[in-house]
């Protein structure tokens, strides 16, 4: 049987307890000549941007760096939040530097990465963090929440 | 706990039984420009192919068309099933017509598909049919079964 369809609120709020609460999300990339790529990727949401990390040689990280341009998914498929964005790699801040910087990865948020995915990117060579800020934020569960499903648009949450 | 890490012979067995059994792919596709696309699409796995629909105006259809390449997964993220293949556009055959045929949906495949996803494409205005050979499956749950997760390289099964 088909629920009936979620108002906005209600989405919104189910949306915001994945990307809090979700561990692992499916991310799409393309390089130049327009291979696709696909694989599951650990996340930390920080209320505003996903946080993911990927060893620089693999093609998603490749990918982000030549265009940053990523569409990703959390939860599954008949309960679907969908993402595009975009992303930029962002560097570690040594510890006690705070002036001038304008985008990097604290210790603190490095450890709350690790302590959610269980895995520490610090720890292995060559493995850059990626900033994803979301552009357009979907969710539905079946057809009937087809209509509605734009959550996000413009970077812009609707509610 | 992790589990030890399946050997091939399992995974192949897990593998084509999600072909069978489950209904639902992430679908990544790009256009020329290298704009990552990936939606939730239903399946149908024939043993050797598979055969998904989406109406003919939607991003994955064109980019299927402009060029086949595709990588689609089935399972959760921690059970992964990642397909690298090629899809082509395949018509309905109207019924009674076999001879000289050489791809195309035939009426029992058709209700094959419908039955199996709840879905029939022959009732919706311009929904082709693409079928999906696979070149690459690979399967893992932990980090312990990356090493060995090739099941089929070059299109040929390695069992």
């Amino acid at each position: 049987m088909t629920a009936p369809p979620r108002p906005l609120a209600q989405r919104t709020q189910d949306t915001r307890r994945r990307l809090d609460e979700d561990v692992d999300a499916w991310v799409a990339t393309a390089d130049r000549a327009g291979t696709p790529y696909l694989v599951p990727l650990s996340f930390l949401w920080d209320g505003e941007t996903l946080l993911i990390s990927t060893a620089a040689g693999n093609p998603t990280a490749r990918n982000l760096r030549a265009d940053g341009r990523v569409r990703l998914t959390i939860g599954p498929t008949r309960d679907v939040v969908l993402i595009e964005g975009s992303a930029v790699v962002v560097a570690g801040i040594p510890a006690g530097i705070t002036d001038g910087i304008t985008d990097g990865i604290t210790d603190e948020v490095a450890d709350a990465f690790a302590t959610k995915t269980g895995f520490d990117p610090r720890e292995q060579r060559n493995h850059p963090y990626f900033r994803i800020r979301p552009v357009l934020i979907q969710a539905w569960r079946e057809a009937n929440e087809i209509a509605g499903r734009d959550l996000m648009v413009d970077g812009e949450w609707l509610t």
